[in-house]
């Protein structure tokens, strides 16, 4: 087999055979296929597509680039989310607690933030101490403890995605339907969980800007699940401002413990507890939504959920008291606060751009090499739909560096919108595919 | 400028910028952009095309990566002539004494063969002693003294070519018009020649399989020439099946000359005549076809044509004895005959087919590293529109080694035809774009 015979095919439209795609996939991930010829195929493939078939057979190739969990050992349904980034979505801190709690096994393998979005591993490691990179033995251990762990992908872990996924930043080959899913869900089909709840997002602060998209990625995502045996679903949720009120890390870490002691913002509160919903009925804790979201309040009201975020803390090696004394967190220095140029309603917070101001104060990174300052943070006082007064302030701008302020504010003004007609609400949920 | 930001916009269909190609040109030529960047690219630019003034933006930062010739200081018109490569098609070697004893200079830098299609420097080389490695200087005194220089590409003429060549050889990125297009313009207008005649070839044996897509490259090829000041026009011919008898190294050599002696095959003395008359229109030294042709005709006939061709062998320093003995040309030891399986007529030879033969019998190259053995070859008995009794002889295989030969057989099988109806004659000139 030569590999530019590959590339010609699906240059040329042609569908790849299991054979050809093993080929590539064990190619990148052992390094006998060249990177330039790596990314040729993959701008192919991003502009030529992929059927569904060859997508699960990608899935499959990058899963057997490394091992498959067995979590069988483990008593109890395992089930996780994941969902494709967002600005302020803080929900898999909040989900993971309340969900473990009610009594099913979180086996979450998380990211780090690219981009404009946030990401749950730096938010996790701005408390003192949290260690993501649990072995897999350790990850077990904390699994069968107090069943749930927050890590992040293991080098067992599709191995192959890893390069791929690194290679396709570089070569504008990040927004393929059958690439996002090959590499979403080989990683979460290894990490050997039972069910699983995919948050698709969509809209300015999303990877798909569009509903059609984003139906088109979320029904690839969960005919992948199923066809590995592996109980999947999806909802599409609206990403077109910052969800809560806290954009940043140690900011998000506190507007989650708030969530979880039964203080947390309207949208995160409803998108938080859709999910958990659905991962406890998939998980076959609860027999349906209504009995689902029952537990999920008795876990908030009881202060059960929160117990169990100080638990995973602890197990995890970081500072318990974080929950009960938010200064103990990282929090920048000096705060900048954006104003209402004229009364009115807040008409729009552009996720994308406010996400970008975030990176720029240094929230978030640019490039997988950058360092994270966790205690930069945008804070929204006033979020769409609310009114305002000329002089309110809108935005609270948490910061270190003045250079990196002044970077970041062209970006805020561009992306907040004050008009004399409120907003009309919009559904936070947006649709479903299970 | 980011190269992932000139990657995505041709991802999406823009068109770039002059400075974003001279950055992409200038990055390979230094080397200061990755190869995987600018394959991917590269499969962008393939798929999603580019306009005419890209393509000529591409040309020019090519031909800046580089040093363009000036040949004013040698007195006397300078005209050349390029194929886009076939099977059997030594009309260069045919051309260039013929033009060049017709007073016009020709600086002729050509390729190699690659893939199923001969090269004329290979050609040339399987002379003994012959150099085709003249530095620039002695290029040019050629030039001076025999009106003629037949040399490979210098690395002071559009180094990127050589750097983007390779790389699209290997992530299947040639067979793009805008590509092809700045590969050969680059070359050819850095080389210094006023004037310009194309060989498009379209066929079975060709790159460009249609007539449509030869068209297209032609029509490219002959806008970037002029407005670049160089006199170009391009004819389309046809590549169905081998030009002449001969396919391989020294064979095409011994055709040549026997060309230029006036017993030449009647295919191979149109097509070369056709070319010769348009470039010496071009240069100005005949003003019409007619007067071009009497010209070109007289030069064979009366010798000078031939007398030309061993000045500019024994010039690079090759056997001018070959030309009247041609046992001083490498020819391999053995052959094998291939015979007709009924009577009938030859109703097809795959020049594609046949081609790949010849480089499997040692006389072509695979990747640019593979030697090639010049005694091998095929010799047509029998061509397309021959009457055949079984039995009769259509192939002469003449090979070195018994496993290239079996290597090369199942080839030749598919790609030869006998029928009971004669396939009509077909014009060898299909277009023309000047």
């Amino acid at each position: 087999m030569r590999s530019v015979d590959i590339i010609l095919k699906k240059r040329d439209g042609g569908v790849l055979g299991p054979d050809e795609i093993e080929f590539f996939v064990h190619g990148v991930a052992s390094g006998s296929l060249p990177d330039y010829q790596a990314s040729a195929l993959l701008m192919a493939i991003l502009l030529r597509g992929m059927t569904p078939e060859e997508t699960t057979n990608l899935t499959d190739a990058m899963i057997r680039s490394g091992s498959r969990l067995d979590l069988s050992d483990i008593s109890g349904p395992k089930v996780d989310k994941h969902s494709t980034g967002g600005v302020g979505d803080k929900s898999s801190l909040v989900i993971a607690p309340i969900v473990a709690a009610c009594g099913a096994l979180v086996p979450m393998m998380s990211g780090r933030g690219l981009g404009h979005t946030g990401g749950t591993l730096d938010k996790l490691e701005s408390i003192p101490g949290f260690r993501t990179n649990l072995s897999i033995p350790e990850m077990k251990a904390s699994l069968a403890a107090v069943g749930c762990a927050l890590i992040g992908q293991s080098s067992a872990i599709a191995p192959a995605d890893k390069k791929l996924y690194a290679l396709r930043d570089v070569t504008g080959t990040i927004e393929s339907i059958p690439l996002i899913s090959a590499s979403i869900m080989s990683k979460k089909i290894a990490e050997g969980t039972d069910a699983l709840v995919l948050d698709v997002k969509t809209g300015a602060g999303a990877f798909m800007k569009t509903h059609a998209e984003a139906r088109a990625l979320a029904e690839s995502l969960v005919r992948i699940g199923k066809s590995f045996g592996v109980k999947t679903q999806a909802v599409i949720t609206a990403m077109d401002w910052p969800i809560g009120r806290a954009v940043g890390n140690a900011n998000e870490v506190i507007e989650s413990i708030e969530t979880l002691k039964g203080r947390g913002p309207v949208d995160l509160v409803e998108g938080s507890l859709d999910l958990a919903e659905r991962m406890l009925v998939s998980a076959g804790v609860a027999s349906d939504r209504a009995g689902a979201k029952a537990l999920a309040c008795r876990a908030i009201d009881s202060g059960s959920a929160v117990e169990k975020f100080k638990a995973i803390i602890e197990r995890q090696g970081g500072d318990p008291r974080v929950v009960d004394d938010y200064s103990r967190l990282p929090k920048a220095p000096k705060e900048h606060v954006v104003t209402a140029p004229s009364g009115g309603f807040v008409t729009g917070l552009d996720a994308g751009l406010i996400g970008r101001a975030s990176v720029m104060l240094g929230g978030g990174r640019d490039t997988a090499e950058d360092a994270i300052d966790p205690g930069v943070g945008i804070i929204v006082v006033a979020t769409v739909g609310d009114a305002v007064q000329k002089g309110d302030a809108i935005l609270r701008l948490h910061y270190r560096d003045a250079m990196r302020l002044q970077a970041a504010l062209p970006l805020i003004e561009q992306g907040t919108h004050v008009g004399p007609v409120r907003r009309p609400a919009k559904d936070l949920i947006v649709d479903e595919v299970v």
